[in-house]
């Protein structure tokens, strides 16, 4: 029997005293937790009249407008097969045909295998996942301003995320290499996920021939134990980003790769491509109702594609994406969203400011797989060494808000208050020595001290202080184990694929 | 018959289609409102069973541990009448007899009246109203560095809060003016606040008779109308922060100034001065039950001292926030918290994580008065220019979020799909043209440029930016106007009082 199927529903109960005592334990003690698994409810700012007439918008899009499937005749086969109506490219779907197709098949929840399994990620539910930025053509850092992205970048950035606990995964295109080929550098950036760090990781999207070629490296690292005994099925090791070219049009390009990605049960995050006011309707409800839309339409095609194969949806600012998230519990499947998002260059207070408005509410929200975690700087062209380590630093911290409130007797205190009583202070008391070391998260770029220490140590910013962190943390990066043989077989692979075309930027 | 008894309960209902329209409309015309009235839902992190043990700790608190009121035999006189059992100094209170001195007579919302009657605000039930921060011996800003505070600061930030359409009040002791004596400076700030502003404001608790100093010159501009038809009662156009010395202690100067300011019935913020470690147990569930059972005593004996007199409570971290915010509201009172804290000495990325995390938490917990809104630094210390305008700009954002999601036809966009379709754009259409301008609030501070026209300005961080920002609107200020009579009647007032007494430092 499937567990991604009987997994239970993503609705959240009111936590127990239990569930919040077990999960604040874990919060502090987490040296290092896999995911997170939320103690706290889900934020909702819509109730069920409104959440409903958006469903019914999104079914009069798919029914009256449609969805464009462009230059991939396989796509348009599937769907007439399905029993949509298809007009040249153009694809109708009667009312709840989309959704049916995912309630009947697609996982709520499911698990991402990492080649360490004590860092495998459960997508879905209660849990969320952090995952570095993706996409960035560009890396800034104090140092040297802003210059364009190399393979050492990604190198460093994949090493930054495996050192940092409240990161659960390694992510995807974390920078683009530009000094590699377009056509070869996702065999670098795939081996530097599955070489420089342990845990999960995201694949290539950008051909259908570069996702098989993802698929394949992982499966040389999983190779031996390929199926998962749980499931039946193979095991899911990648997750893809596969963009919707909104509006309402998906292209060969990421229907390809979604095709190649679904047959092998790897995960697709279904992402509409939006920015209110040119993709979509300046308004919230619009943007909502069509991001929806747009979702199931390739959530459907992949189910159409591999019934079961693990796929969700995304977006971002906080009202949509309060409301989407609604919308993915009442669908019944995972969502990403949200990250540190921020327009601003450099890591000032504009981008403090905006990714602190984007990272709350997307643990808020109850996102489960957070894409933009870390380093994301102006709208994505930038990846930030600085920005990443100041974002993980807010990700530990989401850790502890996400872990709620302790009620065990321990957590009441009521007897350090008999203890102490009017007038009298807490530091030295029984319960404050016991409790202290484990009671806060603690920054490691925050300065917390006195003005005049401050002063004296040179009145550093937050930046300065995130260009020493860096350093340090790359400074002393060890590698995580990996047998000799599985790396020859990943570089022999890489050499074949390489020797095999000539290189191109296209 | 008491506006203020019968005014609706403050739990939250499921907002209307109508409800969002009009506060989205209001939000956006939002030129100026003279406060929020959300249209979210509130976020609580505990259910019932939660909060009725922190409720029962409270209780327990009062009644075993017991509250030192000390150095006024009054306020132990008016403890013995009512019942409760005196020890010397120390209180003991039956269980539940504070809550129902509270819910006997104590508002759970009501209005402040300003001098100019179109900003007065209403504090609890769905109402949201800002004001900058409070307190600081020092200033900061780009050109000078840290400095302490004059009365040329506390007036300049007068005129920054009068001008700031995203602050609904203008605040208390905004700034310590050390240039002036401290048994006079109150009648400075009063009269700055009366003169340079025409929005509600907060009078000196640093002594009895400076309170009734406040209160007095609050008569000279409200004289003519000092009673309010509505209620029957004095006007309250003064709300003051009265400080519990915690744990448990309430000394004789705010116990003085709490019964001046309760006996004009002016509003009194009973606020719990709280370090988790220090002044209470270390852990959520402990701070929380001391804050309440604290909080609970102070209002007990305000409504004993003039039994209807506004009277509210308040604290901070996130998680305490939004559970005290909800202890609140079953209590019955307004609640005061939060605001855009921090603890970084200046207006970078570290002020700016931890004020949004402060901010956005105050806001979601459905907070009805935010002190330190804006210019907070160094945990109070310092009052900052360039980051009470970047605050300000925060606080702009919190009323987009506030009014939630247009549900109207209009909101919903479907026309506008209709009108665009797959693979074209939004930009030309119709709806967008039709919505364009009011569809998102717009920053005066964020740079969302490109990345060349940014450093084609000289790549100026966004405090470089709030620097231009708040001198302009210093240049830009305009005085409201005020009746030529009252102004003499107020200075002739304070004029007198200065001669009455030599200056002096305490």
């Amino acid at each position: 029997m499937d567990e991604q199927l009987t997994a239970e529903p993503a609705r959240a109960r009111r936590p127990s005293g239990r569930d919040a005592k077990r999960a604040s334990r874990a919060a502090r003690a987490a040296a290092s937790i896999p995911y997170i698994t939320r103690s706290i409810p889900v934020f909702e700012v819509l109730g069920e009249e409104g959440l409903a007439t958006l469903e019914h918008n999104a079914d009069t899009i798919l029914e009256e407008i449609g969805i464009d499937f462009r230059d991939d005749p396989e796509a348009l086969e599937i769907w007439k097969a399905a029993g949509a109506d298809v007009n040249g490219e153009r694809v109708h779907f009667a009312r709840g045909m989309c959704r049916e197709l995912v309630q009947r098949s697609a996982p709520r929840e499911f698990t991402q295998h990492a080649r360490n399994p004590a860092r495998s990620v459960r997508i879905g539910g209660k849990h969320t996942v952090f995952a570095p930025a993706y996409g960035s053509p560009f890396v800034r850092n104090l140092d040297e301003g802003r210059r364009y992205a190399r393979i050492e970048d990604f190198r460093n950035f994949v090493k930054l995320a495996y050192m940092s606990n409240s990161l659960h995964h390694s992510g995807g295109t974390i920078c683009e290499p530009v000094d590699l080929p377009v056509n070869k550098r996702h065999l670098d950036m795939v081996y530097s996920h599955l070489k420089y760090s342990d845990k999960a990781f995201m694949g290539s999207v950008t051909a259908p021939d570069r996702a098989a070629d993802s698929v394949a490296l992982a499966n040389i690292v999983f190779g031996p134990e390929l199926d998962d005994p749980l499931t039946g099925r193979p095991k899911t090791t990648i997750i893809n980003l596969i963009n919707v070219n909104s509006p309402m049009t998906y292209d060969a390009t990421m229907l390809g790769a979604a095709k190649v990605y679904a047959r092998a049960n790897q995960a697709t995050i279904i992402t509409p491509f939006i920015l209110a006011g040119a993709m979509s309707p300046v308004t919230v409800a619009g943007t909502v109702a069509q991001t929806l839309a747009e979702a199931l339409a390739g959530m459907a095609f992949v189910q159409l594609v591999n019934p079961g194969a693990p796929t969700f949806g995304t977006p971002e600012p906080a009202l949509v994406l309060y409301t989407m998230a609604a919308l993915a519990r009442r669908l019944g499947v995972p969502f990403r969203s949200g990250g540190s998002l921020c327009a601003s260059k450099i890591p000032d207070a504009q981008a403090a400011f905006e990714s602190a408005n984007t990272l709350l509410p997307t643990c808020l929200a109850g996102v489960n797989f957070v894409l933009h975690t870390a380093g994301w700087l102006e709208g994505g062209l930038a990846m930030g060494y600085e920005k990443f380590v100041m974002d993980v630093d807010q990700a530990g911290m989401m850790h502890t808000l996400l872990a709620g409130i302790d009620l065990s007797p321990n957590g009441q205190a009521i007897d350090a208050m008999r203890e102490v009583g009017p007038g009298k202070h807490f530091l030295g008391c029984a319960h404050t020595q016991a409790n202290f070391e484990n009671a806060f998260y603690r920054s490691p770029l925050a300065d917390n001290n006195s003005y005049e220490q401050w002063e004296a140590e040179g009145s550093p910013d937050m930046t300065k202080r995130a260009n020493a962190l860096w350093k340090k943390m790359l400074a002393e990066y060890v590698e995580p184990p990996m047998d000799a043989g599985v790396d020859e077989a990943l570089l022999e692979y890489i050499a074949k694929r390489k020797a095999a075309a000539p290189d191109s930027n296209v």
